[in-house]
């Protein structure tokens, strides 16, 4: 039996802890027992329970040859717990739920060890401790304390046990039911990734749905995601936005690279949908569960009133649906059916006299050329709603394409909802929310292609690992070599030692040059003048190389020569090291436009050329690296750029960050100009080892 | 009596329409008596009426000296409703509310026109037609075919008959009053700007809101409605974003100041505060309605779980509240009060142990140093909520201070929502809508002060209009001339017509030099290569110009010449003509920038250079003008120029667009580097006048 199977389908269950009134063993037990699980077992030093409920003070006085105890609960005091564990697993026990808190978070990680070890001894697996509990539904199991939520088919795993229970608590009244809900608390054993992989298994969860503060190991997690996220929407909910940007590092790209920001890149390569809060993650729930797939972003908007139809419009072009014009055949259709006052731009307004038939045929017909659509019915006090819902349900169940209603509002519409519910339509309080799903939805099919195509970031070949030939940080010049050797494409460049060598090497490019101060102790070079463009001619170039000298100061190493580069696009790529998801690959417009716009694209490196073209897309300046007004930007050399140097921390484990600052982008490939390369301390890097 | 007073809060109410079972002129006498308006007359050819109500076939008939009628409600055929107001305004009747429908919307504009011509004979002013009434809680006055909603502090005023139905009927649900609702309809008499200078006087009204498709009059709009939001809140949904860009113009600018855009720049500068849809607006509404002003940013969040505090201060974060720690005494002052396994950071914990004390006594302490707090509650089962609601409330009371609450979630937490109605706080689904409301209400106070500063925008001074000295549109070097006789900060030029003068102008600058044609039906020179930059020396200068001689046609008309700028940023200063609002003032990042970032602030013209200023800071690059990294940008300067610029439509009424691209920001000073100016066209000026 896997642990899955005796957490959620176990056999018989045992409640540790005290069953005096209140007490949360009896709760438990209680809640067990009002859920409809037939058989649940007390234990506690007494043996004492209610009656009908069987008692023992140890599983050991179970007669032998009995249907086997596959779960307890535990509620019993923490310094008692780890000699339950060793009762539990001397009885064959193969899961535990501790709810009794009272360790880590209290600041006390020895005693939650100590647990792990006792479990690990008779492979006994463990959720908590200090959590809430967990829910099957489809087997009457409730040892929780929460609210016992309506049955379903999502899945709810939380960090966070508070959260979890209310989110079980507003299900019904938000017409959500649950298959499975997990509360895993100190996550001592089982964590985030174990329930990931067991919900992709279960065949009662459609959809899954996920409460997460920190990720136990962000690599492993993005792999458990991805293959949960290929077989099944999985919803996020990760709180810690503003914690984003606390991390401080020498170089730039990483400076920039807030944890946060690393996160939401990882969600998105591993297809998960994140959402803001438990509102929008309940409207997307809903979505999932009751329509059928959204095949493409074309939106039929109908409705009975202008004003809720525009604004639903306005909503979705905000999230990039398509709500396009009919074609002339859809509207002349359109324009036999209905009366001339009506709108058939879409939004379809089939004015307040629309009735049941009108919906119906007006959605059967739009949904001809259209992938979906939102039914919106404004409820005037003295129109009977139903048979509007009537006609909606007819057309979802006659097309087979995913149709969202939007019934306002309050009293009048009251009589509708029953009959959309039992339709299957879901109801949305606005067009807006309803649309959002839509888009979400929508989105969801463009991930799973993609999931199938690429895993969105590769495992690196550590077999292949190399060392760096330094064993301190580089100079810009060397690392600029090493990349050569490794043939990325670096801009030409002279490193110089004098004014005369300056001159020389101005020369030899025939063309203005711009000049550089290389020097180990500045790393930001154009915050001290340290970069000095457009030089031309052998006096400006000795000029030049003097300022930079005395720039330099006692740590001067002289200076990089390299030809000004008229029509290019500078770009900055780099990678630095993520504590929880370890190398990041960043791309962004270069100079002063990365940081002045906030405009960094992330992933958890490595990646291939595909994803790294979908991360300059993701710029807000991606119009300008792909090519604006009649300039030709060659943006697949710059992909190909972007996926190479991801795939370096992987080769070379001793880079801590590499910063290829400016990389000029061209009409016809692309060219370094400047490198930075730190190498990890291995001070850092043990702390960083140290799980927190 | 004022046609306020007359519509609002009329003495007698008389009723033109058929008295049928389920006629819309009975369901209207029935929705006036059923609310409680005591005498109610119906008028109508047989002169019918249920018992209890007084019939006449005229008003004529009603014997003189008794109480007037002020107000009809017209719900006759459209073809009688000309006739009714003749009979109407010979009565003395100052407000007419007319329901039916079949004029402008059903495309007869004359009738409606005419129906104008009637009641502007009487001096009776016009509601509708083509609307669903107004109410007047406050009178108990419902003339309408809504929900009759509950007394309360908001206004709403809808353009929308049934969207504003919706609201009616959804407000009690969502805990809202009104204190009047006006649908105006097709608004041939009546409209929005009326309605804002009604409500700005209507001490039943606390909070405004409008829902808005287009305005009858953008400037007059802006007059009201700023007056209207300096005296209290006013809060606008304006449908429509998603027809934005549809307009088509010359110029650069122009053609990306799409209407909407517009639009939400006007608004603001009105300090009405925009929201996508009604759900942001009941949250808004009940913010307001309940809360004192929020004074500042500061806000504390006090939760007795993690998670969800830490979604809501990720919410706070994004809308620019400051959820900062406490200070030191604050957290001793905690530390000393609470258990050791609290948090005390902010979100300050009290974890699930936290009761009606520990919240009533923490939120008293944090709101010493905090200018709004967030109380949150996850409910779980087996504790009463009601106790937490309770010490809530009464911290409320003992600060004075603004406090939201969010207790989640479903049936736990029901036992206090009452205890919280009472006591007059709100309490949200989310902790996320909560600190939306926070944000906005901060934000209203900040609009509260600019508004009693600046108006944000600038009447015209008409009597000091000047004409344009030429009589088409000028090439570039001439609108330059001209823009430095007006003593614009012009960068230095020369206008060249042949090779021999540009060599000699290259000289003249004695550094690298810009060149760029200058051609009546050239528009964007660099999309053509009309634009060569670093021209160094004779030979180059030379070859520059023959290039561009070729480029330019049999069009060309000379090249400009001028220094090429080194430390400069490219910014895009920009007036056009918007048909809604007038001139229209843009600033954004020149260059490419502007375009492929959507990064445009807009005003409405003219503005002084606070407003300028506030423009800057709007835009995404506004670090990059603001000077970044150690780069000194002279924003003050930009400020002046842009107010400068403002200001020339109004001056010279022929502008109808006019492009200042690139101006150069330097570390002192700016530079206009080129100049595109288009002449109004009397066709299209004729066309943008007549209404739509």
């Amino acid at each position: 039996m896997s642990w899955a199977q005796a957490l959620f389908r176990p056999h018989h269950v045992a409640v540790y802890g005290s069953m005096g009134e209140g007490k949360i063993g009896r709760v438990l037990i209680d809640q067990l027992l009002a859920g409809g699980f037939p058989d649940v077992i007390a234990v506690n030093p007494k043996g004492a329970a209610d009656e009908g409920v069987r008692a023992v003070s140890s599983l050991a006085e179970l007669p032998a040859g009995g249907p086997p105890v596959d779960l307890v609960v535990v509620a019993s005091p923490a310094a008692t717990v780890a000699n339950v564990l060793e009762d539990a697993g001397q009885a064959g026990v193969k899961a535990a739920i501790i709810v009794t808190a009272g360790f880590a978070e209290a600041g006390d990680s020895e005693a939650e060890r100590k647990l792990l070890r006792i479990a690990s001894q008779f492979d006994l697996r463990l959720v908590g401790p200090n959590c809430a509990g967990i829910v099957n539904t489809k087997h009457n199991l409730f040892p929780t304390l929460e609210t016992r939520p309506p049955s379903g088919d999502v899945a709810f795993v939380s960090q966070s046990g508070a959260l979890g229970g209310a989110v079980l608590s507003w299900a019904e009244e938000q017409g959500i039911g649950f298959s499975k809900f997990v509360s895993y608390g100190n996550g001592v054993d089982l964590t985030d990734i174990d329930f990931l992989d067991a919900l992709r298994e279960d065949e009662e969860t459609r959809v899954a749905a996920l409460y997460l503060e920190t990720v136990s190991d962000g690599r492993r997690f993005m792999d458990a995601a991805r293959r949960l996220a290929a077989a099944k929407p999985l919803i996020v909910i990760k709180s810690g936005r503003s914690e984003s940007g606390s991390r401080a590092t020498v170089s730039h790209t990483g400076s920039m690279a807030g944890a946060d920001a690393v996160f939401d890149a990882a969600l998105r390569q591993c297809g998960a949908i994140r959402v803001d809060g438990i509102e929008a993650m309940f409207d997307l729930c809903r979505g999932f569960t009751s329509l059928p797939p959204v095949r493409g972003p074309r939106l039929a908007i109908v409705t009975n009133s202008g004003g809720p139809g525009v604004l639903a419009a306005d909503a979705a072009e905000r999230c990039a649906l398509d709500v396009r014009p009919p074609s002339g055949a859809l509207r002349r259709r359109l324009e036999d059916r209905l009366p001339p006052f009506c709108a058939f731009d879409n939004p379809f307004d089939l004015t307040v006299q629309g009735g049941e038939d009108d919906y119906r045929d007006v959605l059967i017909d739009v949904l001809d050329e259209y992938d979906a659509a939102l039914a919106i019915n404004v409820n005037v006090p003295y129109l009977d709603s139903a048979p509007l819902a009537r006609g909606i349900v007819d057309a979802a169940r006659a097309t087979g394409k995913p149709i969202a209603a939007s019934f306002m509002a309050g009293r009048p519409a009251e009589a509708a909802l029953p009959v959309l519910r039992v339709g299957g339509v879901p109801n949305f309080a606005t067009g807006e929310r309803a649309v959002r799903v839509l888009a979400w939805m929508c989105e969801r099919e463009r991930v799973v292609e993609r999931l199938r195509r690429s895993p969105g970031w590769m495992a690196a070949d550590e077999s292949s690992s190399a060392q760096l030939s330094w064993d301190r940080t580089p100079l810009e010049p060397e690392a600029m070599d090493w990349l050569e050797d490794l043939a990325f494409p670096i801009l030409e460049h002279r490193w110089v030692r004098s004014a005369e060598e300056a001159v020389e090497a101005a020369r030899s490019f025939g063309r203005p040059v711009a000049m550089k101060v290389v020097s180990p102790s500045i790393v930001h070079k154009s915050d001290v003048g340290g970069v000095i463009t457009g030089v031309a001619g052998a006096e400006e170039a000795a000029a030049a190389f003097d300022r930079l000298h005395v720039i330099g100061g006692s740590d001067f190493a002289g200076v990089l020569v390299s030809p000004m580069i008229g029509d290019a696009v500078e770009v900055l790529v780099g990678v630095s090291h993520d504590p929880q998801f370890g190398p990041v690959v960043a791309c962004g417009l270069g100079g002063i436009y990365t940081e002045a716009l906030d405009d960094l694209a992330l992933r958890v490196a490595p990646i291939d050329a595909d994803e790294a073209l979908s991360m300059i897309d993701e710029l807000r300046g991606a119009a300008i690296l792909r090519g604006l007004r009649g300039a030709r930007r060659d943006a697949h050399a710059l992909a190909e750029l972007i996926a190479r140097v991801s795939d370096l921390p992987g080769r070379f484990p001793e880079i801590a960050e590499l910063d290829l600052n400016p990389v000029f982008l061209l009409k016809s490939g692309c060219a370094i100009a400047d490198v930075r390369l730190v190498r990890r301390d291995p001070a850092t890097e043990e702390q960083e080892r140290t799980p927190t």
